[in-house]
């Protein structure tokens, strides 16, 4: 039935979802067993390099634009002047870099709990790490959670989960107490945004209970925008938006007209677009429709 | 190194793009050899029924609402006033009930090669042929390109090439002089569309050689929308329409507004949103912005 069991193949197993993806690979170039996690690094046939965390596919060279620009523009698009940036996880660097894109934006922190993975960026994705010498960029390899606690009040304009799934390192990155902690440190008018899985295989489950959870915490605007993402499950994605004591629904459109940023993916069309959800996502969320 | 080497995985390799995708089985509920191809329909444990032909996945229960729905509607919204429709392919009737729902539709022709697919979406997948008794709808079984060329010129306002893959039967349907004998059959201000691979995998290649193509033949306007679609290669396909002497840039906007059918996934958004091309599409197709 199936020709993927030799080792020229990566296969992820999703397992609650009866699916599976698989990458052709040629050589495994690290293997490393972390404090946090087991981290693998693969060169594909087609994909460019492969990062692996946990037996989950992180990124590949080749489609890691699409995450990378969609868990950042829209967030930094949507807040109104972002000058103080936060990034929790974001360890290959990927995110860093789009954000640092945005000419206003005076500093960006990024916490990853795992050095390794910004070490294995270093080494294999080297296009992700190329604005980490920007004076403006700061990496911390510390937990996350505990930063965000030992931060002050309303200091930052926008706040990035950029975290592997809600389960093992990253499971506390998707509770409300969290999430109030990170409403606690954003300014007014400040945006979060974490990503929030598959709109086929979550919309009524992960991401339901993220958008029940942000208002719980006291945001007073939450929007999802889906977008594609091959190598991830169902090769569908999605971030949600929050704002505290603004709305996410809109965003600075004419900034988006004129920039000028090399992007691949994220447009004008592409953030309207996502910012309305297809009925059968917003039948899933059962709650009142956000647009 | 791959956990699917056994028979509760259906697997389709995707060889010249280096990716699988598996989705669990429970059970072979067909293995028909018809005069054209090898169709196979499956249980699977999340999906519903899965539908095979020549070991590639067509469509399954749980998201053939994305890749019908993308195929009909934007078409059908595009054209003023789409009277005569005709569908190439699409035996599994799912475009077909798509298509019925616009008032507007007096007929429609749907000429699929191979009866096997139909009685199989019969049998297996029901909601896709409940619309079948519509006395609008007339199902010939025959060779689409020879239909085509014994149809009267200028007699049909939108037509859809529903096909598979351009190897094997549905070859035929991407090539210039195939074009050129469906802009003959559309009368003026008629929409053609096709199913057009996936933005990623094939937008410098299969993409750009179809719009190329339909300029070839005659048409006036091309518009490639790009659309999630979990089972097929890359999980994200596209639709390729093309107007005789008029835009498929706009479409009936107000229409598409204040319709009242049952939709999961288009919306006036999603339609917006898809007609921008993403800047590495535009880079891969090679020619002068569609919009």
């Amino acid at each position: 039935m199936s020709p993927l069991a030799d080792n020229q193949w990566f296969t992820e197993v999703f397992d609650r979802h009866g699916s599976a993806f698989s990458l052709k690979v040629s050589e495994k170039l690290l293997d490393v067993q972390s404090a946090y996690q087991h981290l693998e690094v693969y060169a594909t046939e087609t994909f460019g390099n492969l990062m692996v965390l946990d037996g989950c596919v992180m990124l590949t060279d080749r489609d890691n634009f699409l995450y990378h620009e969609m868990i950042a523009h829209p967030a930094l698009f949507t807040h109104q002047q972002p000058e103080r940036v936060v990034i929790i996880g974001g360890g290959d660097c990927g995110t860093l870099k789009e954000v640092l894109r945005h000419p206003s934006v005076q500093h960006v922190t990024q916490i990853d709990i795992d050095e390794e993975v910004t070490k294995a960026a270093e080494r294999f994705f080297p296009a992700l790490v190329d604005a980490n010498d920007d004076p403006r960029a700061e990496l911390l390899f510390a937990d996350g959670v505990k930063w965000v606690d030992e931060a002050e009040d309303e200091s930052i304009d926008v706040l990035i989960i950029d975290s592997t799934d809600p389960v093992g390192p990253a499971e506390g990155l998707f509770k409300t107490e969290f999430l109030t902690r990170c409403h606690r440190i954003l300014k007014p008018g400040g945006v979060m945004v974490q990503q929030s899985e598959s709109p086929l295989y979550h919309s009524g489950s992960i991401i339901r209970e993220l958008r029940r959870d942000m208002r719980e915490a006291g945001f007073s605007s939450v929007a999802t925008l889906p977008f594609p993402q091959p190598v991830y499950p169902s090769g569908w994605w999605s971030v949600t938006l929050a704002g505290k004591q603004c709305s996410v629904e809109s965003f600075r459109e004419e900034a988006v007209a004129e920039h000028t940023m090399p992007l691949q993916y994220y447009t004008l069309a592409a953030h309207r677009g996502a910012l309305t959800l297809p009925p059968f996502m917003r039948q899933a969320l059962d709650e009142t429709p956000v647009s």
